[in-house]
């Protein structure tokens, strides 16, 4: 059974041979597109406290859920263009973020929530 | 056999949860943090010309590969906090769009890619 | 008296030729490079609560310092490639945002607050 | 002679107290707000080449400058919330920009423009 990300990568990138819109669609390009995307999907919450957050309503849902669907086909897009095997990257992110946060330190904590202290801007 | 999705989603709840982290990890906050990560994918394109953006050494693949997991495993677990099924949504999003965007209308057009016409998708 | 913004302005002009950098700054380019560091000032609020975000201790409120400089660094270059006056700008945006959102009708709502209605300011 | 960052401050604290918009305005949300509108400039952009963002026609023009002072004003608006001097914010980080990055060894280098150096997502 071929991988949900394969199924929409390719799917991806008819929609875009159709179209003839992969002159647009340089890595960089879709970088930016991606972040303006989640920008967007951020933008749902900006007004909202954490608590109303958890707490949408149909209409909020529905955008959001546009919203997510637009980060994640540009995601895909993107990785497809550099040969980034999506699963694979986060399988072996996970297993970094273990090592960098061992339970023992990490629990409760919200140390690595410390922007400051790498902040090399 | 078990959407990726899914199983990505579990692993990063475990993760979450053995690290008493789920504290921080309302909506809104996940939202924020999924577009830092975004930017910090683009950041690995900002200074590149958009043909050096195609063609990465392994060192900037890596750093890549890196913020393409992290954007995924935020998207995962903002969608698992609010009920969205992204494959779902992506399916729905792909339909909206091919209406949006005719073919025979798009064809080889930038016109969507104007900001100012209200493009809100 | 000159204003601040083109006093900033001329010293970010010497420095970028000073060292040759004027090859990198786009418009395209220094765009990504100010969500770049709009998003590294985000970071620094991301796992705060709304209300620690107001009491920031002053390792925080150092880092803060030097993201909001490096936003408004980059928007001053940026506005200086397109010849935007920043100020003039800001003057004519304001009044726009008067008429938009008129205090009758404003006043204690957060209906501005609602991104999926299309607002595209 | 007032700064125009503190003219401009004053407006739009008058603007947020008659909508009485301050209970929404807390640092965390005002550094969102930020990063949406420097994504919506940088939404611009992201079609364009480089090249053709260097030469926007009176249509792009005008939406950018609303972009711009989008950010500006945000910006002003954080800084005043934190009471941070933005004008000395910018000269303390062009100092500091100025030791990082030396004339003799910087010069023509992109060697600043590597995002990866230093990557601790």
């Amino acid at each position: 059974m071929p991988s949900p990300f394969n199924q929409l990568h390719d799917a991806m990138e008819q929609f875009a041979t159709d179209r003839d819109w992969d002159q647009f669609h340089s890595p960089k390009n879709l970088a930016m597109a991606l972040t303006v995307e989640a920008a967007e999907l951020q933008e749902c919450f900006q007004w909202l406290t954490e608590a109303q957050s958890t707490e949408l309503d149909e209409k909020q849902l529905s955008a959001v859920r546009d919203e997510i669907a637009d980060v994640q086909l540009y995601l895909i897009r993107l990785a497809g263009k550099l040969n980034v095997d999506i699963e694979a990257a986060c399988q072996a992110k996970m297993k970094k973020n273990a090592e960098k946060y061992p339970v023992e330190l990490a629990k409760g904590s919200a140390k690595k929530y410390t922007t400051y202290e790498n902040d090399d801007s």
